[in-house]
Protein backbone atom coordinates (compact mmCIF):
# COMPACT_ATOMS: atom_id res chain seq x y z
CA UNK A 1 0.00 0.00 0.00
CA UNK A 2 1.74 3.15 -0.88
CA UNK A 3 2.00 5.90 1.78
CA UNK A 4 -0.89 8.67 1.93
CA UNK A 5 0.05 12.77 0.20
CA UNK A 6 -1.42 14.35 2.94
CA UNK A 7 -2.60 18.35 3.06
CA UNK A 8 -3.29 21.18 4.63
CA UNK A 9 -6.20 24.06 4.08
CA UNK A 10 -5.35 27.37 5.64
CA UNK A 11 -7.88 29.36 5.19
CA UNK A 12 -6.93 33.04 5.70
CA UNK A 13 -9.03 36.08 6.82
CA UNK A 14 -11.17 37.99 9.12
CA UNK A 15 -14.05 37.72 7.73
CA UNK A 16 -14.51 34.22 8.14
CA UNK A 17 -13.89 34.30 11.61
CA UNK A 18 -16.26 37.00 12.55
CA UNK A 19 -19.18 34.79 10.95
CA UNK A 20 -20.14 37.51 8.44
CA UNK A 21 -18.22 35.16 5.37
CA UNK A 22 -19.62 31.68 5.01
CA UNK A 23 -15.92 30.06 3.55
CA UNK A 24 -17.03 28.07 0.30
CA UNK A 25 -13.08 26.78 -0.39
CA UNK A 26 -12.86 24.14 1.63
CA UNK A 27 -15.16 21.65 0.70
CA UNK A 28 -14.14 22.35 -3.50
CA UNK A 29 -10.41 22.13 -2.38
CA UNK A 30 -10.78 19.13 -0.15
CA UNK A 31 -13.00 17.15 -2.55
CA UNK A 32 -11.08 18.13 -5.65
CA UNK A 33 -7.68 16.75 -3.81
CA UNK A 34 -9.22 13.49 -2.99
CA UNK A 35 -10.13 13.03 -6.22
CA UNK A 36 -6.23 13.29 -6.95
CA UNK A 37 -5.24 11.01 -4.37
CA UNK A 38 -4.48 14.03 -1.75
CA UNK A 39 -5.64 13.96 1.85
CA UNK A 40 -7.31 16.56 3.53
CA UNK A 41 -5.80 15.94 7.50
CA UNK A 42 -6.36 19.65 8.91
CA UNK A 43 -8.12 22.96 7.63
CA UNK A 44 -7.65 26.14 10.09
CA UNK A 45 -8.81 29.70 9.62
CA UNK A 46 -6.44 32.07 10.92
CA UNK A 47 -7.17 35.91 11.01
CA UNK A 48 -4.90 38.34 8.62
CA UNK A 49 -2.44 38.88 11.42
CA UNK A 50 1.43 38.30 10.40
CA UNK A 51 2.55 36.95 13.18
CA UNK A 52 0.00 34.45 13.34
CA UNK A 53 -0.24 33.67 9.59
CA UNK A 54 3.83 32.75 9.61
CA UNK A 55 3.88 30.89 12.79
CA UNK A 56 0.96 28.57 11.28
CA UNK A 57 2.27 28.09 7.73
CA UNK A 58 5.35 27.47 8.60
CA UNK A 59 3.86 24.70 11.44
CA UNK A 60 1.66 23.43 8.23
CA UNK A 61 4.25 23.10 5.38
CA UNK A 62 6.48 20.68 7.78
CA UNK A 63 3.43 18.66 8.81
CA UNK A 64 1.99 18.07 5.38
CA UNK A 65 2.94 17.16 1.88
CA UNK A 66 1.31 20.21 0.98
CA UNK A 67 -0.43 23.22 2.28
CA UNK A 68 -3.29 25.53 -0.30
CA UNK A 69 -4.21 29.05 1.35
CA UNK A 70 -6.58 31.21 0.87
CA UNK A 71 -7.26 34.79 1.03
CA UNK A 72 -5.12 37.91 1.02
CA UNK A 73 -3.69 38.39 -1.98
CA UNK A 74 -5.29 41.38 -3.28
CA UNK A 75 -4.56 44.82 -3.36
CA UNK A 76 -5.92 46.21 -0.33
CA UNK A 77 -4.27 47.13 2.97
CA UNK A 78 -5.47 43.96 4.62
CA UNK A 79 -4.34 41.22 2.23
CA UNK A 80 -0.56 40.20 3.72
CA UNK A 81 -0.74 36.82 2.85
CA UNK A 82 2.02 37.36 -0.13
CA UNK A 83 4.45 39.39 2.21
CA UNK A 84 3.94 36.75 5.24
CA UNK A 85 4.50 34.02 3.02
CA UNK A 86 8.02 35.42 1.75
CA UNK A 87 8.90 35.90 5.51
CA UNK A 88 7.72 31.86 6.62
CA UNK A 89 10.13 31.04 4.07
CA UNK A 90 12.95 33.60 4.70
CA UNK A 91 12.82 34.75 0.67
CA UNK A 92 12.93 38.61 -0.48
CA UNK A 93 9.71 40.07 -1.10
CA UNK A 94 9.51 42.00 -4.83
CA UNK A 95 7.96 42.87 -8.01
CA UNK A 96 8.12 39.74 -10.03
CA UNK A 97 8.45 39.93 -13.49
CA UNK A 98 6.20 37.35 -14.51
CA UNK A 99 3.44 38.63 -12.92
CA UNK A 100 3.94 42.25 -13.79
CA UNK A 101 3.11 41.42 -17.13
CA UNK A 102 0.23 39.60 -16.51
CA UNK A 103 -1.01 42.91 -14.99
CA UNK A 104 0.15 45.19 -17.58
CA UNK A 105 -1.90 42.91 -20.30
CA UNK A 106 -5.04 43.74 -18.31
CA UNK A 107 -4.97 47.06 -16.86
CA UNK A 108 -4.34 50.50 -18.97
CA UNK A 109 -1.26 52.22 -17.81
CA UNK A 110 -2.57 54.40 -16.07
CA UNK A 111 -4.96 52.24 -13.76
CA UNK A 112 -1.61 50.29 -12.97
CA UNK A 113 -1.36 52.02 -9.90
CA UNK A 114 0.57 50.97 -6.55
CA UNK A 115 -1.71 49.15 -4.90
CA UNK A 116 -2.76 47.00 -8.12
CA UNK A 117 1.21 46.43 -8.46
CA UNK A 118 1.43 45.06 -5.12
CA UNK A 119 -0.28 42.03 -6.51
CA UNK A 120 2.41 41.45 -8.90
CA UNK A 121 4.90 40.70 -5.75
CA UNK A 122 5.60 37.60 -4.61
CA UNK A 123 8.57 35.67 -2.73
CA UNK A 124 11.72 35.42 -4.97
CA UNK A 125 11.70 32.46 -7.00
CA UNK A 126 8.11 31.69 -6.61
CA UNK A 127 5.70 29.88 -9.67
CA UNK A 128 3.26 31.87 -10.28
CA UNK A 129 -0.40 30.06 -10.74
CA UNK A 130 -2.42 31.74 -13.31
CA UNK A 131 -5.53 33.78 -12.46
CA UNK A 132 -8.15 33.74 -15.83
CA UNK A 133 -10.53 35.75 -14.18
CA UNK A 134 -8.73 38.92 -12.55
CA UNK A 135 -5.20 37.88 -13.89
CA UNK A 136 -3.62 39.10 -10.31
CA UNK A 137 -2.05 35.64 -10.02
CA UNK A 138 -1.58 33.29 -7.10
CA UNK A 139 1.96 31.59 -6.35
CA UNK A 140 3.46 28.17 -5.53
CA UNK A 141 6.71 28.12 -3.44
CA UNK A 142 8.15 24.64 -2.56
CA UNK A 143 4.96 22.61 -1.13
CA UNK A 144 2.54 25.95 -0.90
CA UNK A 145 0.37 27.03 -2.73
CA UNK A 146 -0.85 30.54 -2.10
CA UNK A 147 -4.82 31.28 -4.07
CA UNK A 148 -7.20 34.05 -3.63
CA UNK A 149 -10.15 33.30 -1.17
CA UNK A 150 -12.93 34.57 -3.60
CA UNK A 151 -14.68 31.17 -4.34
CA UNK A 152 -14.47 31.49 -8.24
CA UNK A 153 -11.19 32.87 -8.50
CA UNK A 154 -10.08 29.89 -6.33
CA UNK A 155 -11.43 27.29 -8.17
CA UNK A 156 -10.07 28.57 -11.12
CA UNK A 157 -6.44 28.70 -10.05
CA UNK A 158 -6.80 25.02 -8.66
CA UNK A 159 -7.44 24.15 -12.06
CA UNK A 160 -4.26 25.62 -13.26
CA UNK A 161 -2.12 24.34 -10.35
CA UNK A 162 -3.61 20.87 -10.08
CA UNK A 163 -0.60 19.12 -13.18
CA UNK A 164 1.93 20.05 -10.38
CA UNK A 165 0.41 17.86 -7.55
CA UNK A 166 1.11 14.03 -7.19
CA UNK A 167 -1.15 12.16 -5.40
CA UNK A 168 -1.23 8.41 -3.58
CA UNK A 169 -3.87 6.17 -4.05
CA UNK A 170 -6.87 7.63 -4.69
CA UNK A 171 -10.05 7.00 -1.77
CA UNK A 172 -12.67 5.13 -3.00
CA UNK A 173 -16.19 5.82 -1.15
CA UNK A 174 -19.32 4.37 -1.38
CA UNK A 175 -22.34 5.87 0.59
CA UNK A 176 -25.73 4.49 2.11
CA UNK A 177 -28.21 6.12 3.46
CA UNK A 178 -31.13 4.57 5.97
CA UNK A 179 -33.85 5.73 7.75
CA UNK A 180 -32.93 4.02 11.09
CA UNK A 181 -30.78 6.04 13.83
CA UNK A 182 -27.30 5.45 14.28
CA UNK A 183 -28.28 4.46 18.16
CA UNK A 184 -29.99 1.47 16.31
CA UNK A 185 -27.33 0.40 14.35
CA UNK A 186 -24.10 1.64 16.35
CA UNK A 187 -23.06 -1.70 17.94
CA UNK A 188 -23.27 -3.60 14.95
CA UNK A 189 -22.06 -0.93 12.65
CA UNK A 190 -19.18 -1.17 15.14
CA UNK A 191 -18.54 -4.54 14.84
CA UNK A 192 -18.23 -3.91 10.97
CA UNK A 193 -15.45 -1.55 11.38
CA UNK A 194 -13.60 -4.07 13.75
CA UNK A 195 -13.83 -6.40 11.35
CA UNK A 196 -12.71 -3.78 8.11
CA UNK A 197 -9.90 -2.12 10.22
CA UNK A 198 -8.32 -1.31 5.94
CA UNK A 199 -11.99 1.12 5.87
CA UNK A 200 -12.60 4.47 7.50
CA UNK A 201 -16.14 4.09 8.61
CA UNK A 202 -18.18 7.30 9.21
CA UNK A 203 -21.72 7.52 10.53
CA UNK A 204 -23.26 10.93 9.71
CA UNK A 205 -26.95 11.42 11.10
CA UNK A 206 -29.37 13.85 9.37
CA UNK A 207 -33.08 15.41 10.69
CA UNK A 208 -35.01 16.18 8.23
CA UNK A 209 -38.64 16.16 8.39
CA UNK A 210 -38.88 15.75 11.53
CA UNK A 211 -37.40 12.32 11.50
CA UNK A 212 -33.61 10.99 11.80
CA UNK A 213 -32.06 8.67 9.51
CA UNK A 214 -28.33 8.20 9.05
CA UNK A 215 -25.90 8.16 5.80
CA UNK A 216 -22.65 5.90 5.88
CA UNK A 217 -19.77 6.54 4.01
CA UNK A 218 -17.12 4.23 3.74
CA UNK A 219 -13.45 4.69 2.38
CA UNK A 220 -10.47 3.34 1.42
CA UNK A 221 -8.07 2.59 -0.92
CA UNK A 222 -8.86 -0.96 -1.99
CA UNK A 223 -12.25 -0.74 -4.48
CA UNK A 224 -12.46 -4.60 -3.70
CA UNK A 225 -12.73 -3.75 0.44
CA UNK A 226 -15.01 -0.45 -0.01
CA UNK A 227 -17.39 -3.09 -2.42
CA UNK A 228 -17.56 -5.96 0.30
CA UNK A 229 -17.98 -3.32 2.97
CA UNK A 230 -20.97 -2.05 1.48
CA UNK A 231 -22.66 -5.55 1.06
CA UNK A 232 -22.04 -5.89 4.67
CA UNK A 233 -23.35 -2.85 5.32
CA UNK A 234 -26.71 -3.42 3.94
CA UNK A 235 -27.20 -6.78 4.89
CA UNK A 236 -26.54 -5.37 8.54
CA UNK A 237 -29.69 -2.48 7.78
CA UNK A 238 -31.71 -5.06 6.28
CA UNK A 239 -31.21 -7.57 9.57
CA UNK A 240 -32.48 -5.00 11.67
CA UNK A 241 -35.67 -3.90 9.60
CA UNK A 242 -34.18 -0.95 8.36
CA UNK A 243 -34.38 0.30 4.76
CA UNK A 244 -31.85 1.94 2.35
CA UNK A 245 -32.75 4.85 1.13
CA UNK A 246 -29.96 5.66 -0.93
CA UNK A 247 -26.98 3.71 -2.15
CA UNK A 248 -24.16 4.91 -3.71
CA UNK A 249 -21.54 2.60 -4.70
CA UNK A 250 -17.66 2.86 -5.41
CA UNK A 251 -17.05 6.47 -6.38
CA UNK A 252 -13.68 9.05 -6.24
CA UNK B 1 -10.77 49.37 26.83
CA UNK B 2 -11.72 45.75 28.49
CA UNK B 3 -9.51 43.28 27.30
CA UNK B 4 -10.56 41.13 24.66
CA UNK B 5 -12.77 37.94 25.58
CA UNK B 6 -11.06 35.65 22.81
CA UNK B 7 -12.48 32.25 21.44
CA UNK B 8 -11.59 29.32 19.40
CA UNK B 9 -13.73 26.66 17.22
CA UNK B 10 -12.47 23.33 17.06
CA UNK B 11 -14.90 21.18 14.34
CA UNK B 12 -14.37 17.64 14.33
CA UNK B 13 -15.03 15.64 11.74
CA UNK B 14 -13.63 13.33 8.71
CA UNK B 15 -16.93 14.39 6.68
CA UNK B 16 -15.95 17.98 6.39
CA UNK B 17 -12.25 17.17 5.85
CA UNK B 18 -12.83 14.85 2.83
CA UNK B 19 -15.55 17.69 1.59
CA UNK B 20 -18.38 15.44 1.95
CA UNK B 21 -20.41 17.55 4.22
CA UNK B 22 -20.10 21.64 4.22
CA UNK B 23 -19.34 22.47 7.52
CA UNK B 24 -22.13 25.11 8.86
CA UNK B 25 -21.39 25.67 12.25
CA UNK B 26 -18.04 27.76 12.48
CA UNK B 27 -20.25 30.76 10.60
CA UNK B 28 -22.94 30.22 13.10
CA UNK B 29 -20.77 30.46 16.22
CA UNK B 30 -18.87 33.07 15.19
CA UNK B 31 -21.93 35.11 14.74
CA UNK B 32 -23.57 34.43 17.64
CA UNK B 33 -20.43 34.93 20.13
CA UNK B 34 -19.69 37.93 18.62
CA UNK B 35 -22.70 39.55 19.15
CA UNK B 36 -22.12 38.32 23.33
CA UNK B 37 -18.81 39.92 22.52
CA UNK B 38 -16.82 37.15 22.41
CA UNK B 39 -14.18 37.58 19.49
CA UNK B 40 -13.41 33.92 17.46
CA UNK B 41 -9.52 34.22 16.98
CA UNK B 42 -9.23 31.03 14.90
CA UNK B 43 -11.29 27.67 14.06
CA UNK B 44 -9.22 24.01 13.28
CA UNK B 45 -10.92 21.51 11.60
CA UNK B 46 -9.85 17.88 12.51
CA UNK B 47 -10.17 13.94 12.33
CA UNK B 48 -11.93 12.36 14.04
CA UNK B 49 -8.30 10.73 15.59
CA UNK B 50 -7.80 10.53 19.17
CA UNK B 51 -4.33 11.58 19.44
CA UNK B 52 -4.92 15.05 17.23
CA UNK B 53 -8.24 15.87 19.76
CA UNK B 54 -6.56 15.39 22.87
CA UNK B 55 -3.61 17.35 21.26
CA UNK B 56 -5.65 20.14 19.34
CA UNK B 57 -7.89 20.49 22.29
CA UNK B 58 -5.16 20.96 25.07
CA UNK B 59 -3.58 23.32 23.06
CA UNK B 60 -6.55 25.64 21.92
CA UNK B 61 -7.78 25.77 25.92
CA UNK B 62 -4.82 26.95 26.94
CA UNK B 63 -4.70 29.74 24.52
CA UNK B 64 -8.14 31.35 24.23
CA UNK B 65 -10.80 32.00 26.50
CA UNK B 66 -13.21 29.25 25.34
CA UNK B 67 -13.38 26.78 23.21
CA UNK B 68 -16.20 25.26 21.34
CA UNK B 69 -16.05 21.97 19.64
CA UNK B 70 -18.66 20.50 17.62
CA UNK B 71 -18.98 17.09 16.34
CA UNK B 72 -18.44 13.35 17.70
CA UNK B 73 -20.57 12.65 20.57
CA UNK B 74 -23.05 10.26 19.11
CA UNK B 75 -23.60 6.64 19.77
CA UNK B 76 -21.32 5.30 16.89
CA UNK B 77 -17.94 4.07 16.82
CA UNK B 78 -16.60 7.19 15.10
CA UNK B 79 -17.92 9.28 18.13
CA UNK B 80 -15.21 9.57 20.05
CA UNK B 81 -14.68 13.33 21.24
CA UNK B 82 -16.31 13.20 24.82
CA UNK B 83 -13.78 10.51 25.82
CA UNK B 84 -10.93 12.64 23.70
CA UNK B 85 -12.35 15.48 25.94
CA UNK B 86 -11.99 13.38 29.35
CA UNK B 87 -8.26 12.28 28.88
CA UNK B 88 -7.39 15.98 28.10
CA UNK B 89 -8.19 17.23 30.81
CA UNK B 90 -7.32 14.12 32.65
CA UNK B 91 -10.13 13.23 34.18
CA UNK B 92 -12.22 10.03 34.58
CA UNK B 93 -14.73 8.94 31.90
CA UNK B 94 -18.25 7.47 33.12
CA UNK B 95 -21.91 7.34 33.23
CA UNK B 96 -23.41 10.61 34.21
CA UNK B 97 -26.13 10.84 36.00
CA UNK B 98 -27.81 13.59 35.06
CA UNK B 99 -27.37 12.56 31.24
CA UNK B 100 -28.58 8.84 31.85
CA UNK B 101 -32.21 10.44 32.79
CA UNK B 102 -32.44 12.36 30.04
CA UNK B 103 -32.45 9.79 28.13
CA UNK B 104 -34.41 7.23 29.79
CA UNK B 105 -37.37 10.01 29.68
CA UNK B 106 -36.15 9.97 26.05
CA UNK B 107 -36.44 6.34 24.76
CA UNK B 108 -38.19 3.24 26.10
CA UNK B 109 -36.21 0.61 28.27
CA UNK B 110 -36.04 -1.75 25.06
CA UNK B 111 -34.31 1.09 23.26
CA UNK B 112 -32.06 2.45 25.53
CA UNK B 113 -29.32 -0.13 23.92
CA UNK B 114 -25.26 0.17 24.90
CA UNK B 115 -24.57 2.18 22.26
CA UNK B 116 -27.10 5.08 22.98
CA UNK B 117 -25.69 4.87 26.74
CA UNK B 118 -22.58 5.65 25.45
CA UNK B 119 -24.49 9.25 24.65
CA UNK B 120 -24.67 9.21 28.44
CA UNK B 121 -21.19 9.44 29.11
CA UNK B 122 -19.12 12.39 30.41
CA UNK B 123 -16.09 13.63 31.81
CA UNK B 124 -16.54 13.56 35.89
CA UNK B 125 -17.68 16.82 37.22
CA UNK B 126 -18.57 17.76 33.39
CA UNK B 127 -21.78 20.52 33.37
CA UNK B 128 -24.35 19.25 30.87
CA UNK B 129 -25.49 21.05 27.78
CA UNK B 130 -29.32 20.05 27.51
CA UNK B 131 -30.38 19.20 23.83
CA UNK B 132 -34.22 19.42 23.14
CA UNK B 133 -33.84 17.76 19.95
CA UNK B 134 -32.88 14.46 20.25
CA UNK B 135 -32.12 14.62 24.07
CA UNK B 136 -28.27 13.20 23.93
CA UNK B 137 -26.25 16.72 25.90
CA UNK B 138 -23.69 18.02 25.27
CA UNK B 139 -21.27 19.08 28.19
CA UNK B 140 -18.96 21.94 29.32
CA UNK B 141 -15.34 20.95 31.04
CA UNK B 142 -14.21 24.72 32.22
CA UNK B 143 -13.77 26.20 29.13
CA UNK B 144 -14.58 24.12 26.26
CA UNK B 145 -17.47 23.50 25.46
CA UNK B 146 -18.61 20.12 23.52
CA UNK B 147 -21.57 20.42 20.88
CA UNK B 148 -22.95 18.17 18.57
CA UNK B 149 -21.90 18.53 14.87
CA UNK B 150 -26.03 18.20 13.69
CA UNK B 151 -26.05 21.97 13.01
CA UNK B 152 -29.65 22.02 14.50
CA UNK B 153 -28.72 20.63 17.49
CA UNK B 154 -25.77 22.98 17.55
CA UNK B 155 -28.21 25.95 17.68
CA UNK B 156 -30.06 24.67 20.07
CA UNK B 157 -27.30 23.55 22.12
CA UNK B 158 -25.48 26.48 21.80
CA UNK B 159 -29.12 28.83 23.09
CA UNK B 160 -28.55 26.72 25.62
CA UNK B 161 -25.45 27.49 26.99
CA UNK B 162 -25.15 31.05 25.62
CA UNK B 163 -26.29 32.30 29.83
CA UNK B 164 -23.07 29.99 31.09
CA UNK B 165 -20.39 32.94 29.34
CA UNK B 166 -19.12 36.27 29.70
CA UNK B 167 -18.20 38.57 26.86
CA UNK B 168 -16.28 41.53 26.97
CA UNK B 169 -16.81 44.79 24.66
CA UNK B 170 -19.36 44.01 21.66
CA UNK B 171 -17.36 44.80 18.19
CA UNK B 172 -20.04 46.96 16.09
CA UNK B 173 -19.63 46.82 12.56
CA UNK B 174 -20.49 48.93 9.44
CA UNK B 175 -20.81 47.80 5.69
CA UNK B 176 -20.54 50.01 2.46
CA UNK B 177 -20.65 48.30 -0.39
CA UNK B 178 -18.97 50.03 -4.14
CA UNK B 179 -19.25 49.20 -7.41
CA UNK B 180 -15.62 50.61 -7.36
CA UNK B 181 -12.45 47.66 -7.74
CA UNK B 182 -10.26 47.18 -4.55
CA UNK B 183 -7.42 48.34 -7.03
CA UNK B 184 -9.01 51.70 -7.12
CA UNK B 185 -9.65 52.32 -3.39
CA UNK B 186 -6.93 50.66 -2.23
CA UNK B 187 -4.62 53.54 -1.59
CA UNK B 188 -7.61 55.64 -0.07
CA UNK B 189 -8.40 52.84 2.20
CA UNK B 190 -4.78 52.26 3.57
CA UNK B 191 -4.94 55.76 4.41
CA UNK B 192 -8.24 55.62 6.07
CA UNK B 193 -6.88 52.59 8.16
CA UNK B 194 -3.84 54.25 9.28
CA UNK B 195 -5.86 57.56 10.39
CA UNK B 196 -8.20 54.85 12.70
CA UNK B 197 -5.79 52.70 14.15
CA UNK B 198 -8.60 51.38 16.63
CA UNK B 199 -11.25 49.85 13.36
CA UNK B 200 -10.40 46.96 11.84
CA UNK B 201 -11.02 47.68 7.69
CA UNK B 202 -12.17 44.40 6.08
CA UNK B 203 -12.26 44.99 1.92
CA UNK B 204 -14.14 41.76 0.68
CA UNK B 205 -13.88 41.77 -3.17
CA UNK B 206 -16.86 39.78 -4.69
CA UNK B 207 -17.97 39.14 -8.72
CA UNK B 208 -20.89 39.43 -9.30
CA UNK B 209 -23.12 39.26 -13.02
CA UNK B 210 -19.78 39.53 -14.55
CA UNK B 211 -18.98 42.56 -12.44
CA UNK B 212 -15.73 43.11 -9.53
CA UNK B 213 -17.22 45.43 -6.91
CA UNK B 214 -16.00 45.37 -2.87
CA UNK B 215 -17.81 45.35 0.72
CA UNK B 216 -16.08 47.31 3.27
CA UNK B 217 -16.55 46.11 6.63
CA UNK B 218 -15.36 48.38 9.23
CA UNK B 219 -15.49 46.49 13.31
CA UNK B 220 -14.54 48.16 15.95
CA UNK B 221 -16.02 49.02 19.35
CA UNK B 222 -16.16 52.38 20.00
CA UNK B 223 -19.63 53.01 17.94
CA UNK B 224 -18.94 56.71 17.43
CA UNK B 225 -15.42 55.54 16.05
CA UNK B 226 -17.08 53.22 13.30
CA UNK B 227 -19.56 55.77 12.15
CA UNK B 228 -17.21 58.10 12.56
CA UNK B 229 -15.03 55.64 9.89
CA UNK B 230 -17.81 54.87 7.69
CA UNK B 231 -18.37 58.87 7.19
CA UNK B 232 -15.04 58.95 6.07
CA UNK B 233 -15.19 55.68 3.97
CA UNK B 234 -18.33 57.09 2.46
CA UNK B 235 -16.83 60.23 1.25
CA UNK B 236 -13.61 58.55 0.01
CA UNK B 237 -15.91 56.22 -2.51
CA UNK B 238 -17.59 59.33 -3.83
CA UNK B 239 -14.11 61.37 -4.12
CA UNK B 240 -13.43 58.84 -6.58
CA UNK B 241 -16.83 58.72 -8.56
CA UNK B 242 -17.89 55.19 -7.02
CA UNK B 243 -21.48 54.80 -6.06
CA UNK B 244 -21.86 53.32 -2.25
CA UNK B 245 -24.62 50.42 -3.37
CA UNK B 246 -25.15 49.66 0.25
CA UNK B 247 -24.36 50.57 3.29
CA UNK B 248 -25.44 49.11 6.89
CA UNK B 249 -24.46 51.21 9.55
CA UNK B 250 -23.53 49.74 12.91
CA UNK B 251 -24.84 46.57 13.77
CA UNK B 252 -23.90 44.04 16.30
Amino acid sequence: MSTPVTAAILIIGNEILSGRTKDANLSFLATSLNELGIQVREARVIPDLEDVIIHTLNHLRSQFDYVFTTGGIGPTHDDITASCVAKAFGLEFGLNDDAHAMLKSHYKPEDLNEARLRMAHTPKGAILIENPISKAPGFQVENVFVLAGVPKITCAMFDNLKDRLKGGATVQSATLTTDLTEGVIAQKLGDIQDQFTDIDIGSYPYFKEGAFGVSLVLRGTDENRVDQCQTTVKEMIESLGGKVIYIKSLEV
